[in-house]
Protein backbone atom coordinates (compact mmCIF):
# COMPACT_ATOMS: atom_id res chain seq x y z
CA UNK A 1 0.00 0.00 0.00
CA UNK A 2 1.11 3.64 -0.89
CA UNK A 3 1.14 5.16 2.47
CA UNK A 4 1.87 8.63 0.97
CA UNK A 5 1.29 10.38 -2.44
CA UNK A 6 3.94 9.92 -5.07
CA UNK A 7 6.04 12.80 -5.39
CA UNK A 8 6.42 12.26 -1.69
CA UNK A 9 7.34 8.34 -1.79
CA UNK A 10 9.85 9.42 -4.55
CA UNK A 11 11.15 11.87 -2.39
CA UNK A 12 11.83 9.51 0.75
CA UNK A 13 12.99 6.95 -1.97
CA UNK A 14 15.96 9.02 -3.22
CA UNK A 15 16.51 9.78 0.64
CA UNK A 16 16.85 6.89 1.90
CA UNK A 17 19.14 5.69 -0.67
CA UNK A 18 21.91 7.92 0.39
CA UNK A 19 24.18 6.72 3.13
CA UNK A 20 23.27 6.67 6.32
CA UNK A 21 19.67 7.42 6.25
CA UNK A 22 17.44 4.67 7.25
CA UNK A 23 13.53 5.03 5.94
CA UNK A 24 12.28 6.41 9.38
CA UNK A 25 15.36 9.64 8.63
CA UNK A 26 14.00 9.42 4.91
CA UNK A 27 10.42 10.52 6.14
CA UNK A 28 11.70 12.88 8.53
CA UNK A 29 14.08 14.60 6.21
CA UNK A 30 11.47 14.47 3.56
CA UNK A 31 8.31 16.07 5.32
CA UNK A 32 11.18 18.50 6.68
CA UNK A 33 12.09 19.53 2.88
CA UNK A 34 8.45 19.64 2.11
CA UNK A 35 7.71 22.41 4.65
CA UNK A 36 11.09 24.43 4.32
CA UNK A 37 10.03 27.75 2.42
CA UNK A 38 10.22 27.08 -1.35
CA UNK A 39 13.34 29.61 -1.58
CA UNK A 40 15.23 27.58 0.48
CA UNK A 41 14.58 23.97 -0.79
CA UNK A 42 15.27 25.65 -4.59
CA UNK A 43 18.99 26.82 -2.86
CA UNK A 44 19.19 23.36 -1.10
CA UNK A 45 18.60 21.48 -4.93
CA UNK A 46 21.09 24.25 -6.38
CA UNK A 47 23.70 23.95 -3.87
CA UNK A 48 23.13 20.17 -4.68
CA UNK A 49 23.87 20.59 -8.51
CA UNK A 50 26.41 23.24 -8.74
CA UNK A 51 28.54 21.17 -6.18
CA UNK A 52 28.56 17.86 -8.44
CA UNK A 53 28.82 20.44 -11.77
CA UNK A 54 31.67 22.54 -10.13
CA UNK A 55 33.83 20.24 -7.91
CA UNK A 56 36.55 18.03 -9.81
CA UNK A 57 40.27 16.48 -8.91
CA UNK A 58 43.25 18.28 -8.45
CA UNK A 59 45.59 17.66 -11.17
CA UNK A 60 48.44 17.51 -9.11
CA UNK A 61 46.95 15.66 -6.27
CA UNK A 62 43.51 14.78 -6.94
CA UNK A 63 41.79 16.12 -3.94
CA UNK A 64 38.24 16.98 -4.82
CA UNK A 65 38.12 21.46 -4.89
CA UNK A 66 36.82 23.94 -7.24
CA UNK A 67 39.38 25.00 -9.25
CA UNK A 68 41.87 23.22 -11.70
CA UNK A 69 45.26 23.11 -8.97
CA UNK A 70 44.22 22.90 -5.17
CA UNK A 71 44.92 25.38 -3.00
CA UNK A 72 47.62 23.43 -1.10
CA UNK A 73 49.54 22.22 -4.07
CA UNK A 74 49.31 25.71 -5.43
CA UNK A 75 50.78 27.40 -2.34
CA UNK A 76 54.67 27.28 -3.17
CA UNK A 77 55.22 28.08 0.65
CA UNK A 78 54.42 24.46 1.13
CA UNK A 79 57.01 21.70 1.09
CA UNK A 80 56.40 20.09 -2.16
CA UNK A 81 58.79 17.12 -1.89
CA UNK A 82 57.24 15.43 0.86
CA UNK A 83 53.63 14.17 -0.27
CA UNK A 84 51.44 12.31 2.49
CA UNK A 85 49.13 9.32 0.87
CA UNK A 86 45.78 9.58 1.96
CA UNK A 87 42.49 7.62 1.39
CA UNK A 88 40.32 10.89 0.68
CA UNK A 89 39.63 14.27 1.01
CA UNK A 90 38.15 13.90 4.09
CA UNK A 91 41.63 12.47 5.02
CA UNK A 92 43.25 15.18 3.69
CA UNK A 93 41.14 17.55 5.35
CA UNK A 94 41.64 16.19 8.74
CA UNK A 95 45.66 16.54 8.37
CA UNK A 96 44.81 19.94 7.20
CA UNK A 97 43.01 20.94 10.42
CA UNK A 98 46.51 20.09 12.71
CA UNK A 99 47.70 23.25 10.85
CA UNK A 100 50.92 21.48 11.53
CA UNK A 101 51.79 19.31 8.01
CA UNK A 102 53.29 21.91 5.75
CA UNK A 103 54.27 19.16 2.89
CA UNK A 104 51.39 18.11 0.23
CA UNK A 105 49.03 15.44 -0.29
CA UNK A 106 48.24 12.60 -2.81
CA UNK A 107 44.54 11.26 -2.59
CA UNK A 108 44.33 7.42 -3.29
CA UNK A 109 40.32 7.71 -3.64
CA UNK A 110 39.99 4.43 -2.06
CA UNK A 111 41.97 1.62 -0.17
CA UNK A 112 43.10 -1.90 -2.00
CA UNK A 113 40.90 -4.39 -0.73
CA UNK A 114 39.99 -7.92 -2.10
CA UNK A 115 37.00 -8.07 -0.54
CA UNK A 116 35.37 -5.32 -2.62
CA UNK A 117 37.28 -6.11 -5.52
CA UNK A 118 39.22 -3.31 -5.37
CA UNK A 119 42.53 -3.54 -7.05
CA UNK A 120 45.78 -0.98 -6.79
CA UNK A 121 44.46 0.09 -11.20
CA UNK A 122 41.17 1.00 -9.27
CA UNK A 123 43.02 3.61 -6.91
CA UNK A 124 44.82 6.89 -7.69
CA UNK A 125 47.97 4.57 -7.52
CA UNK A 126 49.23 5.05 -11.48
CA UNK A 127 49.34 8.89 -10.79
CA UNK A 128 51.12 8.88 -7.67
CA UNK A 129 54.02 6.62 -9.52
CA UNK A 130 54.05 9.16 -11.84
CA UNK A 131 54.05 12.00 -9.29
CA UNK A 132 57.35 10.67 -8.23
CA UNK A 133 59.39 11.63 -11.65
CA UNK A 134 59.68 14.75 -10.25
CA UNK A 135 61.37 15.71 -7.25
CA UNK A 136 60.48 14.04 -4.28
CA UNK A 137 61.95 12.95 -0.87
CA UNK A 138 59.65 11.68 1.32
CA UNK A 139 56.09 9.54 0.52
CA UNK A 140 53.83 9.64 4.02
CA UNK A 141 51.68 6.33 3.90
CA UNK A 142 48.60 7.96 5.73
CA UNK A 143 46.23 5.05 4.77
CA UNK A 144 43.36 4.47 7.72
CA UNK A 145 44.75 1.86 9.81
CA UNK A 146 41.86 -0.97 8.63
CA UNK A 147 43.01 -4.10 6.92
CA UNK A 148 42.25 -2.43 3.73
CA UNK A 149 44.47 0.94 4.75
CA UNK A 150 47.46 -1.49 5.55
CA UNK A 151 47.30 -3.45 2.88
CA UNK A 152 47.62 0.06 0.96
CA UNK A 153 50.46 0.87 2.52
CA UNK A 154 52.26 -2.29 2.02
CA UNK A 155 51.34 -2.39 -2.05
CA UNK A 156 52.80 1.23 -1.72
CA UNK A 157 56.07 1.03 0.27
CA UNK A 158 56.62 -2.46 -1.88
CA UNK A 159 56.22 0.07 -5.18
CA UNK A 160 58.05 2.81 -3.86
CA UNK A 161 61.17 1.39 -2.36
CA UNK A 162 62.93 0.52 -5.76
CA UNK A 163 62.34 4.30 -6.65
CA UNK A 164 65.14 4.96 -4.17
CA UNK A 165 62.60 7.53 -2.48
CA UNK A 166 61.84 7.62 1.38
CA UNK A 167 58.47 5.91 2.51
CA UNK A 168 57.30 6.37 5.88
CA UNK A 169 54.08 5.19 7.71
CA UNK A 170 51.96 7.52 10.12
CA UNK A 171 53.11 6.10 13.65
CA UNK A 172 50.26 3.21 15.13
CA UNK A 173 48.77 6.01 17.48
CA UNK A 174 46.53 5.99 15.61
CA UNK A 175 44.03 3.03 17.29
CA UNK A 176 43.96 -0.19 14.88
CA UNK A 177 40.47 -0.20 12.78
CA UNK A 178 40.08 3.36 13.55
CA UNK A 179 38.52 5.76 10.76
CA UNK A 180 41.42 9.05 10.52
CA UNK A 181 38.66 11.17 10.14
CA UNK A 182 37.28 10.64 13.59
CA UNK A 183 40.71 10.78 15.17
CA UNK A 184 41.69 13.67 17.28
CA UNK A 185 44.18 16.40 15.98
CA UNK A 186 46.76 15.60 18.81
CA UNK A 187 46.93 11.69 17.99
CA UNK A 188 46.98 12.64 14.54
CA UNK A 189 50.19 14.68 15.21
CA UNK A 190 51.59 12.48 17.31
CA UNK A 191 51.43 9.56 15.06
CA UNK A 192 53.06 12.15 12.09
CA UNK A 193 55.50 12.75 14.42
CA UNK A 194 56.61 9.35 14.99
CA UNK A 195 56.10 7.91 11.71
CA UNK A 196 58.82 5.08 10.82
CA UNK A 197 60.44 4.26 8.02
CA UNK A 198 58.93 1.25 5.35
CA UNK B 1 40.16 27.77 8.18
CA UNK B 2 38.24 26.84 5.33
CA UNK B 3 39.04 23.01 5.12
CA UNK B 4 37.40 22.65 1.91
CA UNK B 5 36.58 24.44 -1.37
CA UNK B 6 33.81 26.89 -1.71
CA UNK B 7 31.23 24.78 -3.33
CA UNK B 8 32.12 21.24 -0.61
CA UNK B 9 31.84 23.91 2.05
CA UNK B 10 28.32 25.47 1.34
CA UNK B 11 27.00 21.96 0.06
CA UNK B 12 28.32 20.52 3.62
CA UNK B 13 26.47 23.92 5.46
CA UNK B 14 22.80 22.71 3.71
CA UNK B 15 23.33 19.57 4.82
CA UNK B 16 24.23 19.99 8.81
CA UNK B 17 21.24 22.53 8.51
CA UNK B 18 18.38 18.95 8.16
CA UNK B 19 17.34 17.57 11.17
CA UNK B 20 19.42 14.80 12.23
CA UNK B 21 22.15 15.62 9.96
CA UNK B 22 25.51 16.29 11.81
CA UNK B 23 28.42 17.70 10.83
CA UNK B 24 30.06 14.79 9.98
CA UNK B 25 26.98 13.28 8.78
CA UNK B 26 26.74 16.56 6.32
CA UNK B 27 30.55 15.50 5.12
CA UNK B 28 30.23 11.92 4.15
CA UNK B 29 26.59 12.52 2.54
CA UNK B 30 28.37 15.68 0.57
CA UNK B 31 31.61 13.38 -0.48
CA UNK B 32 28.56 10.89 -1.27
CA UNK B 33 26.75 13.22 -3.25
CA UNK B 34 29.68 14.63 -5.28
CA UNK B 35 30.85 11.10 -6.17
CA UNK B 36 27.32 10.05 -7.35
CA UNK B 37 26.81 10.04 -11.44
CA UNK B 38 25.29 13.20 -12.53
CA UNK B 39 22.21 11.98 -13.65
CA UNK B 40 21.44 10.38 -10.33
CA UNK B 41 22.25 13.70 -8.42
CA UNK B 42 20.05 15.73 -11.06
CA UNK B 43 17.00 13.45 -10.12
CA UNK B 44 17.37 13.72 -6.62
CA UNK B 45 17.22 17.66 -6.79
CA UNK B 46 14.72 17.61 -8.59
CA UNK B 47 12.54 15.40 -6.63
CA UNK B 48 13.22 17.81 -3.98
CA UNK B 49 12.19 20.65 -5.76
CA UNK B 50 9.32 18.91 -7.22
CA UNK B 51 8.21 17.27 -3.98
CA UNK B 52 8.35 20.41 -2.52
CA UNK B 53 6.41 22.52 -5.67
CA UNK B 54 3.58 19.68 -5.72
CA UNK B 55 2.56 18.52 -2.31
CA UNK B 56 0.05 20.79 -0.89
CA UNK B 57 -2.72 20.14 1.77
CA UNK B 58 -5.49 18.06 1.60
CA UNK B 59 -8.80 20.71 1.34
CA UNK B 60 -10.43 18.69 4.18
CA UNK B 61 -8.10 17.05 6.40
CA UNK B 62 -4.93 19.07 5.87
CA UNK B 63 -2.46 15.95 5.52
CA UNK B 64 0.34 16.71 2.86
CA UNK B 65 -0.68 15.20 -0.21
CA UNK B 66 -0.66 15.78 -4.24
CA UNK B 67 -4.01 16.41 -4.68
CA UNK B 68 -6.65 19.02 -2.97
CA UNK B 69 -8.52 16.72 -1.75
CA UNK B 70 -5.92 12.92 0.08
CA UNK B 71 -7.22 9.56 -1.29
CA UNK B 72 -8.80 8.83 2.63
CA UNK B 73 -11.19 12.11 2.25
CA UNK B 74 -12.02 10.86 -1.42
CA UNK B 75 -12.68 7.50 -0.57
CA UNK B 76 -16.33 7.63 -0.28
CA UNK B 77 -16.68 4.04 1.16
CA UNK B 78 -14.72 5.49 4.73
CA UNK B 79 -17.01 6.46 7.85
CA UNK B 80 -16.80 10.27 7.42
CA UNK B 81 -18.66 10.55 10.44
CA UNK B 82 -15.37 9.55 12.08
CA UNK B 83 -12.72 11.55 12.62
CA UNK B 84 -8.99 10.94 14.38
CA UNK B 85 -7.18 14.16 14.98
CA UNK B 86 -3.14 13.43 14.58
CA UNK B 87 -0.43 15.68 14.96
CA UNK B 88 1.09 15.15 11.35
CA UNK B 89 0.93 13.18 7.90
CA UNK B 90 3.62 10.51 9.67
CA UNK B 91 1.11 9.55 12.04
CA UNK B 92 -1.83 9.10 9.85
CA UNK B 93 0.32 7.21 7.77
CA UNK B 94 1.19 4.66 10.90
CA UNK B 95 -2.75 4.30 11.31
CA UNK B 96 -3.09 3.73 8.01
CA UNK B 97 -0.75 1.22 7.66
CA UNK B 98 -2.59 -0.75 10.57
CA UNK B 99 -5.10 -1.38 7.43
CA UNK B 100 -8.39 -1.58 10.30
CA UNK B 101 -9.11 2.54 10.19
CA UNK B 102 -12.17 3.11 8.45
CA UNK B 103 -12.80 6.87 9.28
CA UNK B 104 -11.27 9.88 7.90
CA UNK B 105 -8.62 11.61 9.77
CA UNK B 106 -7.49 15.37 10.63
CA UNK B 107 -4.13 16.76 10.72
CA UNK B 108 -3.41 19.24 13.54
CA UNK B 109 0.39 20.22 12.23
CA UNK B 110 2.05 20.16 15.32
CA UNK B 111 0.81 20.10 19.18
CA UNK B 112 -0.09 22.79 21.57
CA UNK B 113 3.53 23.73 23.47
CA UNK B 114 3.77 26.90 25.95
CA UNK B 115 7.40 25.83 26.05
CA UNK B 116 7.86 26.52 22.44
CA UNK B 117 5.27 28.86 22.12
CA UNK B 118 3.18 26.92 20.15
CA UNK B 119 -0.61 28.29 21.04
CA UNK B 120 -4.19 26.83 19.74
CA UNK B 121 -3.81 28.71 16.60
CA UNK B 122 -0.44 28.17 15.52
CA UNK B 123 -2.35 24.27 15.01
CA UNK B 124 -5.17 23.51 12.24
CA UNK B 125 -7.94 23.80 15.16
CA UNK B 126 -10.47 26.40 13.66
CA UNK B 127 -10.34 23.63 10.71
CA UNK B 128 -11.18 21.19 12.84
CA UNK B 129 -13.85 22.96 14.48
CA UNK B 130 -15.17 23.68 11.27
CA UNK B 131 -15.83 20.42 10.38
CA UNK B 132 -17.73 19.63 12.96
CA UNK B 133 -20.16 21.65 11.56
CA UNK B 134 -21.04 18.88 9.37
CA UNK B 135 -22.31 15.27 10.23
CA UNK B 136 -19.98 14.01 12.56
CA UNK B 137 -20.41 11.58 15.32
CA UNK B 138 -16.69 11.17 16.78
CA UNK B 139 -13.78 12.82 17.45
CA UNK B 140 -10.98 10.70 18.27
CA UNK B 141 -8.09 12.33 19.82
CA UNK B 142 -4.37 10.34 18.75
CA UNK B 143 -1.88 12.90 19.37
CA UNK B 144 1.34 12.05 20.95
CA UNK B 145 1.62 10.54 24.07
CA UNK B 146 4.02 13.47 25.25
CA UNK B 147 3.41 16.49 27.10
CA UNK B 148 2.66 18.28 24.73
CA UNK B 149 0.48 15.33 22.59
CA UNK B 150 -1.91 15.46 26.41
CA UNK B 151 -1.99 18.88 26.39
CA UNK B 152 -3.81 19.36 22.70
CA UNK B 153 -5.88 16.22 23.72
CA UNK B 154 -7.22 18.32 27.03
CA UNK B 155 -7.75 21.42 24.70
CA UNK B 156 -9.38 19.65 21.76
CA UNK B 157 -11.95 17.43 24.34
CA UNK B 158 -12.88 20.61 26.05
CA UNK B 159 -13.39 22.54 22.99
CA UNK B 160 -15.55 19.95 21.19
CA UNK B 161 -17.55 18.95 24.41
CA UNK B 162 -20.17 21.63 24.10
CA UNK B 163 -20.68 20.57 20.62
CA UNK B 164 -22.30 17.38 21.71
CA UNK B 165 -19.99 15.80 19.27
CA UNK B 166 -18.69 12.07 21.21
CA UNK B 167 -14.62 12.77 21.83
CA UNK B 168 -12.41 9.91 22.67
CA UNK B 169 -8.95 9.31 23.10
CA UNK B 170 -6.84 6.67 22.16
CA UNK B 171 -6.31 3.93 24.95
CA UNK B 172 -2.76 4.47 27.05
CA UNK B 173 -1.66 1.40 25.24
CA UNK B 174 0.64 3.84 23.81
CA UNK B 175 3.80 4.18 26.18
CA UNK B 176 3.78 7.52 28.14
CA UNK B 177 6.15 9.73 26.40
CA UNK B 178 6.52 7.58 23.42
CA UNK B 179 6.12 9.14 19.59
CA UNK B 180 3.27 7.71 17.68
CA UNK B 181 5.15 7.01 14.35
CA UNK B 182 7.81 4.20 16.09
CA UNK B 183 5.48 1.90 17.68
CA UNK B 184 4.05 -1.09 15.87
CA UNK B 185 1.03 -1.96 14.87
CA UNK B 186 -0.32 -4.45 17.19
CA UNK B 187 -0.29 -1.16 20.27
CA UNK B 188 -1.84 1.05 17.55
CA UNK B 189 -5.02 -1.17 17.38
CA UNK B 190 -4.79 -1.87 21.05
CA UNK B 191 -4.87 1.77 21.86
CA UNK B 192 -7.51 2.28 18.97
CA UNK B 193 -9.78 -0.13 20.84
CA UNK B 194 -9.34 0.70 23.93
CA UNK B 195 -10.27 4.52 23.69
CA UNK B 196 -12.35 6.01 26.45
CA UNK B 197 -14.91 8.54 25.95
CA UNK B 198 -13.47 11.84 27.78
Amino acid sequence: MELYSGHINKLIEELAALPGIGNKSAQRLAFHLINMPQDKVNRLANVIVEAKANVRYCKECFTLTDRDICPVCANTGRNHKMIMVVENTRDLAAYEKTGKYDGVYHVLHGAISPMLGIGPNDIRLKELIERLKGDVEEVIIATNSSLEGETTAMYISKLIKPTGVKVTRIASGVPVGGDLEYIDEVTLLRALDGRVEM
